[in-house]
This record gives C-alpha cells, structure tokens and sequence, in this order.
C-alpha cells in the first residue's frame, strides 16, 4: 500500500512479514535512512524511548503509520537543532537549547528548563541523540497534560489511579 | 567506610576511583552478587530505569548508599515475585502478579492493573525482570502523587510546569 514511498523501502527490509519494527530494527531503519545526517546516530535507549511512545497497542513494536509519524516529527526538530547548532559540533548549549524548545512551541518556565537540561544534558551540553530524547518525552506528557486539560486552565486533577495510567508508559 | 559490608566488595571492585556506577556497571554488580538467584538477571533497559529513579542528584550514577537502598527494595520484591511464582519458572501470570502488587501495598484498580498487565507482559506472562522494571516505575510514580497530595485527599492538582518537572524523570 505504501509502494512508491521511498520510507517504505527502508521500513519492509528491516520490518519482515509482520510488517512491525522493535527498538533495534527502529535504530537499524532510521540510521540505514540516515535521517540522523551528520551527527551520530540514535542510541538504542532513545529509539526505545520512541517506540514506547508511540506503541499505542502495547506490542513493543511499531508499524509503518506510526514510523512515518515518527519521521516527520524527527525530520522537524533535526531542523530546529540545526538553527541552533551553528558550528555544527552535533551539540548545543543550554540557552540554544531553551530557544530550541521555544521554537517547538513549549512554554515552559525556568525551573521545568533547569530541569530538562539537568536531565538531558552531558558535561553542560545537549547532544542530537538526548535532544530528541527529550522531544519525545516532552511531547507525550504535553500531550497526556492537554487531553486531560480539555477545559485549558493550565491545570489537570488526577486520582491516584489517573495519574498512574497516564503515565506508567511514557 | 562500609568495611566488613558484604555488599561494598561488589560495589567497589566495580565503582573504582569515582565510587559511582552507571547502568552497564549496575547490570555487572547486581549479576555479580547475584540477586536475581535463579532467575535471568537484570536486563540493561532495568537496570537503566534503576538509576534514573534512584539518581537524585542527575548524573546517571549511583553511589554506594543508593546502591544499598536499591539492594533492599530489590530483596523484597524477589520474596514477593518467589511467593507467587511456585513453579519457579520465571514468570507469573497476571491474577499472580496482582496479588503481588496488593502484597506490596499497592491498591489500584482494575483498569490500572490491566494496564500495567498490557505494559510488563511478554506472551501472557511477567518476567522478573520486568516485574522489577515496574515495581520500580510505581514506586517513584506513588512517591511523587504521595509527596503531592499532602492532605491525602487521594488526588493531586498539576500545573503544565509541575507535571513536567514531577515526571520527565521517572
Ligand atoms: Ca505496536
Ligand atoms: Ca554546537
Ligand atoms: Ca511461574
């Protein structure tokens, strides 16, 4: 169904008969793609993080829909990275990193920044590979946040069992 | 200062000069001391989740104190996977693995469980390993809702910064 997508060729080599790829194959598939271009490629921990993500269904795997949506919110924030990663050392600083994401469209304070680049960040610098980490988690919990959100007051109530479910996967 | 601790002969042979060990260095300890007993020991992507919950001070290694706090949770979880787990073939099957979250004081409802159940099982059934990795999950997931809901009112009010910090770690 997907002939004539040039991903596809990438995603059925690595994905086989049952058309689904787990966290190795993801690595193989988007190194093999090189989406990655110049900087070092994704480590298995943040394609993991990817899949876990995305896996709606809860197989570990992920199927060609969600591989192609993957894509596209890769191929957007390897473009904000490069903005901000002018000497293309494949890192960026904790303030670019900030710019960064602002320009996503995050509106977060400086504690939750302090924060994120504690977390994301090595020897006081933020590699691609932990940046789309970041990405990744970041999207998933504003997404759980604005679903539950429904009223936006920029704040959500959860009971213990909530808070549990909307995030024992993310 | 932990001469005569059984327990700080793996951890130094292992630590070296720093006294901190990352995730592979985790995996190699707790193999070596051989907590798992009978059972597969701990997988990496585990062993990861361990110090990312257990590493307060952010810098994806554990010290010594932390690493005895761990061996104590791990020691009661085993009892607990053991006592469910009468076959010793490894696993234990999802109404099993109910009653062991109930006897570790958890009280979640059905639908938290299930999900869990969706989550930590391979082909129907949980693995040690993957027992643990959840254990661990829902213990700093319950440590965070309970530091928040101070009143015990059974259930807490994020704002979107709030969420954030709380969970982009766990
Ligand atoms: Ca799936
Ligand atoms: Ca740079
Ligand atoms: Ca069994």
């Amino acid at each position: 169904y997907a002939a004539g997508d040039p991903l596809w060729g990438y995603f059925s080599a690595i994905a086989g008969q049952d058309g689904e790829i787990d966290a190795e194959e993801l690595q193989r598939c988007l190194t093999q793609a090189g989406i990655h271009g110049t900087y070092t490629p994704f480590s298995l921990e943040t394609c993991r993080i990817m899949i876990a993500l995305l896996d709606i269904d809860h197989t570990g795997k992920m199927g060609f829909n969600e591989f192609k949506e993957l894509w596209g919110a890769l191929s957007a924030w390897k473009q904000h990275f490069c903005t901000f990663d002018q000497d293309r050392s494949g890192t960026v600083e904790p303030h670019e990193f900030s710019q960064a994401l602002m320009a996503m469209g995050y509106r977060i304070n400086h504690q939750t920044l302090s924060a994120l680049i504690k977390r994301y960040s090595k020897n006081g610098r933020i590699y691609f590979d932990d940046y789309v980490a970041c990405a990744v988690k970041l999207r998933a919990l504003t997404d759980v946040f604005r679903r539950r959100d429904s009223m936006q007051q920029g704040f959500v109530n959860f009971m213990y069992d909530d808070f549990l479910q909307c995030t024992i996967s993310i």
